[in-house]
């Protein structure tokens, strides 16, 4: 089945949206999707996009996106951060995910980064698999923390 | 002792750089530091920002830090990333680094992100128990990937 790799628009996103959120039902978390498909827009191609994305499409659908902003190491300076890699599921084992995955890597490579990362589920070893026989390293002893916008308003003592 | 917490200036980043590499020491990993002060100054302080610091300093001088930057999440949108959190080894225990850690929340809060996330490694039982008692989540099953622009290139098969 041939496919096309390209830069996402505005247009997209309704699209891109309904993979996110297909993702979000397989880890069973549905409900913790809160970008609207404007957000996505404003956010994406406004005057200072936040993220860029590669869309992969098929016949004019768009089964799989790539999607990554900068992020700054103070070890290594700029580097890109791959926030989500998605193929729908009936378009698995087509090679799309690894056509993504290498735009993402020539994009890199061309803006001259040192570093790409990403995060990856400790338990999703055909994923760790994967990453590795490209090259990449994975690091098990770290680990993401995060904080919600409610419990910062409860530390700091705040109304939400 | 009595310590101050402002926003950092171009001036400070010799002084940064002094803390990033005594934590790339600490780490083991003295050699991995590439950024240059030069670095710190174009990236931080040039027309597109690529991150944000707090410094503290005792008697003018800076002894701790915490560098942040805007991230995007697919399911929250906008996010707040905490690089670095340091406090130079000496000056440990007087409530610095959980200054700096609040300043930062209070950034975040009012700037209205969703969701503050950081790094941490899973063996670093006092940060991980500082970060609950915050309010915060570490997900321990979610991993750190990375792959080095000479890795990039072998996979894309260019020279570096």
């Amino acid at each position: 089945m041939k496919f096309n790799i390209r830069w996402a628009n505005k247009y997209d996103m309704k699209a891109v949206l309904g993979l996110i959120k297909e993702l979000a039902v397989f880890e069973k978390e549905p409900e913790a999707v809160e970008v609207t498909e404007e957000d996505l827009i404003k956010d994406g191609f406004g005057t200072n996009p936040k993220f860029k994305l590669f869309v992969a499409e098929i016949n004019n659908e768009i089964v799989g996106i790539a999607l990554f902003y900068e992020r700054y190491s103070t070890w290594k300076g700029p580097t890109i951060h791959l926030e989500d890699l998605i193929v729908t599921y009936e378009k698995r084992g087509l090679n799309i995910g690894f056509q993504l995955y290498k735009k993402v890597m020539e994009y890199a490579f061309n803006v001259g980064v040192r570093r790409v990362e990403w995060n990856v589920l400790d338990w999703n070893t055909p994923a760790i698999e994967f990453y590795e026989k490209t090259g990449a390293k994975v690091l098990r002893e770290w680990d993401t923390a995060q904080i919600t916008r409610d419990n910062i308003a409860a530390f700091l003592n705040k109304k939400v």
